[in-house]
């Protein structure tokens, strides 16, 4: 037997321990976006810092940024093998709304081979996964390759700190290509590769309309109330095609050839298929276009969240104040998220009344991002999935958005091989999310098999 | 000195005392629609039994309802004397956003001749000015004229058990007219009584998309954003000229006459009166009337409070699987709550996409409201005014409800003098409510007045 098959019985042998470490791993609640879970953020890093240690990484170290501190960890013993940059976040999504889930978000839970936590696909289970396959590697010897690990906490976030971590430590980080492993494959039995992602612009757009909230009765009909003017401006922005309205949104989209459309024929799925895996009464989107290219290859908006006014029980009869939304578009080639900006400051400034003031905040986004499919860490990526599912893998363009794909390339220059083993339905940033554990198990040998077939 | 002017003598004597008093009546947290206020409810009605039981009424009894229960006493010892029914809430808002609260809403606080407090203005100053103005009198003799006292604790959600309460005892109630104590003057100066008040229909209206929140990278451009969708609908509900465009809703609405916009211009408030009292930036509503035409004789739509998705800080790129919006309505004669309800129904059914589900609940509403000024429980409280201010008082048109003007005409069949002695800026439903206290002084010595004129 090679040190690979050995590797893979390791691996095997193991499940049960496996499991049950991560779900010690998904127990810690490392949300980023809320400042009372610092503790358990530092607390994630801890443990990821005792995992590198016990495989042989050297120089682990929890390195400060201006946000959550970014993990490191490296081995460097075989000179002539190849580095691998190995990218993964350790923080998670708000497990909000609380009451929608099944069982608690922070107490993992197997049912019906998934297990239930916040964090689970996305993507605890992936950097697990990976740092798996290298504990079964490293059982039988040194590792097949150098390797480098950085695993940020605020991912969930935007990364708002990641870009300048790459900056100050570009020298340490070079390596070959980087193996993201914040991704999913098309289904259970069917690999995938990703070949492109969609940008980001995220904002928050406040209206303001009276000093304080006002009783409906005694000044209705007199002050413009601001969830109303909040409402009109984003009911604008969707024309009844299905288009976003904002001037100029469109201009830099590339126009999708019927090579491109036949290629995401291959992978995508049929509307059945989007209304069992959203529950939604019926399919919606830009007229023209299929779902799975309106995800993978049309830009998008959304409102991702909105309040005003009284929302408790009962009624209150208040014209509020103020009113807020959260608001995103998906971005695809060559979108800018600050153009974007000034596309919305455009339609916002063009329709909206002077009975209310406004303001447009911009949260971290990402350009849209790809990936070339020639480079041999894609053609190895490839190989291993084949052996492990034995079915070639699909290569799909990916409807979210992975910043530190971007950055990757415009600050260290590397490629990205995206590979993970989520799956589309794992309710990742809702309620129930959920990982496939035969799919952690196959990540397993899949890792195992990429990171030795790289070596050779 | 006659007994009135002994009457004045104390009340004055007792200012101190009298404010005192209401700080305490003020520091009860009577919010009627949340749960975990149902002992202060209960509190709060005590306090009032033994408020009623000093001033000798008979027959004092914290009354069950299917809700919270009415306070009920009654004087009858002067049969051929007329009877006053008098009625007040005891119940008040909810006090949020508590952070724009200057000082705690329940803590009371006088700053420049106003007390601030949930509850200052709407009503808890009003319904114990009366109090206070029966305690003066009562010191010198019997009371004036009969008593009945109805003090109700649900006015803020709508007064949903009154009806059945007034049926339920109605031979009990007879009186010759009602003095409903919720009311507020033109100025602190100029005294006014009402003549009109607008209806309310309240609904609460939810749009579903997917079974659960999404992730709006894999999902976005797929999957109908309920949060967009009533959006969209809200967007809808105005025209350009400020007008409300559910179908049929102007139908029943009155058209204005000369002779209504010449008497409503007397009472009328300037732009600048208008904008200083709300601080908003400019003032907003339906072309081809003034802003107290509109708030007085025209019907109005507002969002009273819109909640979707991820509203906390920070960025969550959620798709929501839910989006509800509280919107009510100010009707004026004739509209009716019912039919509101089947016009908004109606524009919702011929706009809603099939891509979500959606359902309306109505809350419990009122119809618009009329004062007959002939009366002579009108007659004299015009006089007593004229007494205390030296102003001829104004007849105001007023935005606001009050359903139990309505329950009492329609059920006991009595008519009702609306006197009560907030001020149009007291920011009643808002944070930082207040009383001015002159006016609670006045107020008192012109119940004090008018109870003494009718008996006569």
């Amino acid at each position: 037997m090679s040190a690979t098959d050995d590797a893979i019985a390791y691996a095997q042998a193991h499940r049960d321990d496996f499991v049950n470490e991560l779900i010690e791993f998904l127990s810690i609640p490392s949300v980023s976006t809320l400042p009372e879970h610092a503790g358990d953020i530092q607390r994630t890093a801890e443990w990821l810092v005792a995992q590198l240690e016990r495989m042989g990484m050297n120089n682990v170290a929890i390195m400060p940024t201006g946000g959550h501190p970014v993990v490191y960890g490296e081995w460097l013993g075989a000179p002539d093998k190849p580095t691998a940059l190995v990218y993964g976040h350790y923080d998670v999504q708000p497990p909000d709304p609380l009451d929608e889930w099944e069982t608690p978000p922070f107490e993992p839970t197997i049912r019906d081979d998934y297990v239930f936590a916040r964090g689970a696909s996305d993507m605890k289970s992936q950097i697990f996964g990976l740092l798996k396959a290298l504990e079964s590697l490293v059982k039988q010897g040194d590792p097949p390759l150098n390797l480098k690990f950085v695993l940020e906490g605020e991912e969930e976030v935007g990364s708002p700190n990641l870009a300048g971590f790459l900056k100050e430590h570009a020298d340490m980080l070079k390596a070959d290509f980087v193996l993201n492993c914040d991704s999913a494959i098309y289904a259970p039995d069917q690999p995938s590769l990703v070949c492109s992602l969609r940008g980001l612009a995220y904002f928050e757009l406040h209206v303001r309309g009276a000093r304080q909230d006002l009783h409906s009765g005694m000044f209705g009909g007199v002050v413009h109330n601001p969830a109303q003017v909040l409402c009109e401006l984003i009911g604008a922005m969707h024309d009844s095609d299905g288009r976003v309205t904002l001037p100029g949104f469109y201009d830099k989209v590339r126009t999708l050839t019927d090579e491109d459309r036949e290629d995401i024929a291959k992978s995508a799925k049929s509307d059945e298929r989007w209304l069992e895996m959203s529950g939604a009464p019926g399919l919606w989107g830009e007229k023209g276009y299929t779902p799975t290219e309106r995800v993978g290859v049309r830009p998008t908006l959304d409102v991702n969240g909105i309040i005003s006014g009284f929302t408790g029980e009962g009624s209150k009869t208040v014209l509020p104040a103020k009113a807020m939304a959260k608001i995103s578009c998906r971005l695809v080639a060559d979108q800018d998220p600050k153009e974007v900006k000034e596309q919305l400051e455009t339609f916002i400034r063009e329709r909206i009344p002077e009975t209310v003031t406004w303001d447009l905040k911009q949260f971290a986004g990402a350009p849209p991002g790809f990936t070339d499919r020639s480079t041999p860490w894609m053609k190895h990526a490839e190989a291993a999935m084949l052996e492990v599912f034995g079915k070639e893998p699909l290569f799909v363009r990916q409807g979210g958005t992975i910043p530190i794909v971007g950055y990757m390339k415009t600050i260290l220059g590397i490629d990205s091989v995206l590979m993970g083993f989520g799956l589309p339905d794992d309710r990742i940033h809702g309620p129930n999310e959920r990982q496939y554990l035969p799919n952690l198990h196959k990540g397993i040998e899949t890792y195992i098999r990429y990171l030795d077939r790289i070596s050779k």
